[in-house]
């Protein structure tokens, strides 16, 4: 239970000692934690970026590990910060939407969120800007060495979700999703799932499925580098966490085609 | 004892292996060592950047911890190698001012300063420009495993201290300071304390506080989202290191005010 | 064993997830691992650079460190996964050169290629585009756990090379390299070993040395900020990897000169 591993998704950067002093924070709680960064590089105060980044990184960590995630415009105001609690996992932050995605792919059931108000689990520092060093960073730290939940603060059900970006599906004809994040590579991972493309290939009886963004046809191929991918040309790939994501072979799909996160992806039978 | 942590700040960035290397060093000597980055991302060659970010940064990690600090213009000349003791922490790095803030914040006493010479101690490798990886980090290795200070070589007094910036205070009715650091969000730290501006405050008997920087007046709030903080507005928060710190809502005060390390910030009673 | 050190080098960058999911795999593997970064800044696809940043890094790591090296622009294709395996170190990567530099250093003898086929050590993904999160990362993981490496797959010795740049002599009189790499303070590594230059100053009889690289003499002194230095000239240094180093005191060699990777650099007796 003490060594349990705690990760950072932030939008701190690394220029700044702010991450490393959440680390210390957590280190002079528990000796034995064991601190992994997922990303400090969170577009700056963008909460449905960091959604999207945890949503698609927490199942990869080992059950029982704690996840802290602070984009947080709204630090030091009425926002108030939470604990998310499912089966296997723990998720650590301010209440104001990052959580949304899980919220929706785990349901209401077995999911409990803790407003965390026992501030004597706090850094006492009098002051209010830094909440992933001052609250959320000692509050993952004393859980991680077995503290209850519920000594934490009462459970709460009116916590914050964003609007979040839905895969439409028209009777075994079309898809329709939206881009939901580009990575530093410039390739725009869609929230179309190999399962919606699956579904409607079994339906195709022969017609052609035809992927289109920002009114581009992006051929579907089976790996990056595949012989017919020209050169310059936009393609898509089910990507490694099992989404639809478009590319320009070596070169950035983002910066040449100018998607972006919201961008509209179609998937049809012609 | 053995399982002391160890911080790494330097101007090294990461795109190089050379941090990489320095762990390497650190985990051949002592395999359970735990060492976390406070940052790698000084301005190069900014001794003054580098003496800011480590004082204040040491004291969220536990005692015992060893500090390296590596901005080190002079590397392979005739500055020193050198390690500072306080009661709770090590500090180790090139004798060229960058732990000034320790020597005027801890005082003389009870700061021991060490000449490191002991080279069986340093990485043999017959070069001299990685002193971060050939000398700071086997020295760190070795401390860390429970060899006594003075093994690494003898005390010294006359080590090398920058010009600092101080705090200014007319008895009652204004204190001039100066920005002493810049954030990634463009965000401005002053050395002014909270205890400057509340000292002033005690004395106010109704007079309005005021705050300058740049010739811009910039109002102090309690927190960033305050609503009466208008969006473009210069204004200023008591920081997380009890620091006044000057801002702009969801924008970079630096740039948007043209705010650099050196300006002068003043408070005063009208 | 279990305890085992795993280093990292990759071109992912550090924005986006993939790295921390790297580490989230290990870690569910061998909660024993201990995972340090060597570089995620690799130039996208450079397999060249990566070559050279491991070369140049894996002997500061302890005997039995695993590292993982994954720059690789035919992920999902036909290229194989490969380990080397040499007397101290492991290397996990793709097999499309990565590893070309350990094979000339320490020659074939000793020296074990595995073509990684054992897919049960494999993450279960159905996807093909992230082996760095779905086979090295845990191959990694199961060997730091003690599994014999001849588990993983069959030995190679048809393994992928790269061309290398080799420095070429010319009796007693002269010594030509070429630039192999460019640091982030732009400080520009030749492949000119400090035997090289020693050798040739052995048989100088008083003649002088002379280092050119762009067409510009750059006189070599014994550290950076030696007096003899002048600000904006170019000059020479044995650097910390015992290699000959083109610099400018305080400023980027590599933009000042314009000098690039596989730029020649000759050393004379005149």
């Amino acid at each position: 239970m003490s060594s349990r591993i705690i990760t950072l998704t932030t939008d701190f950067g690394l220029r700044d000692p702010f991450v490393g002093l959440m680390k210390g924070v957590i280190l002079s709680i528990n000796t034995d934690a064991r601190v992994v960064d997922i990303t400090h590089h969170i577009t700056r105060h963008n909460i449905f970026e960091a959604s999207q980044v945890i949503s698609m990184s927490y199942a990869y960590f080992p059950p029982a590990t704690i996840h802290i995630v602070v984009v947080d415009p709204g630090v030091g105001g009425t926002r108030r910060p939470i604990m998310v609690l499912s089966k296997d996992h723990c998720f650590i932050g301010p209440d104001n939407g990052t959580f949304t995605p899980l919220f929706y792919e785990k349901g209401v059931e077995g999911m409990r969120v803790i407003h965390l108000t026992s501030s004597h689990h706090f850094l006492k520092t009098g002051t209010s800007t830094f909440h992933g060093r001052d609250i959320f960073a000692p509050v993952a730290a004393w859980f991680s060495k077995g503290i209850q939940s519920s000594m934490f603060g009462d459970e709460i059900t009116d916590y914050v979700k964003i609007p979040s970006l839905q895969v439409e599906i028209e009777e075994g004809n079309r898809v329709e999703g939206a881009i939901i994040y580009i990575d530093h590579f410039g390739n725009a991972f869609s929230n179309i799932k190999k399962g919606n493309i699956d579904a409607l290939q079994s339906e195709s009886r022969g017609r052609e499925m035809r992927i289109y963004c920002k009114e581009m046809h992006a051929p579907l191929v089976d790996y990056y580098e595949e012989p017919a991918a020209s050169m310059g040309d936009l393609l898509s790939i089910i990507n490694s966490f099992g989404l639809l994501e478009l590319y320009v072979f070596r070169d950035s799909a983002a910066r040449k085609c100018n998607i972006s996160v919201g961008d509209k992806v179609s998937v049809m039978l012609a």
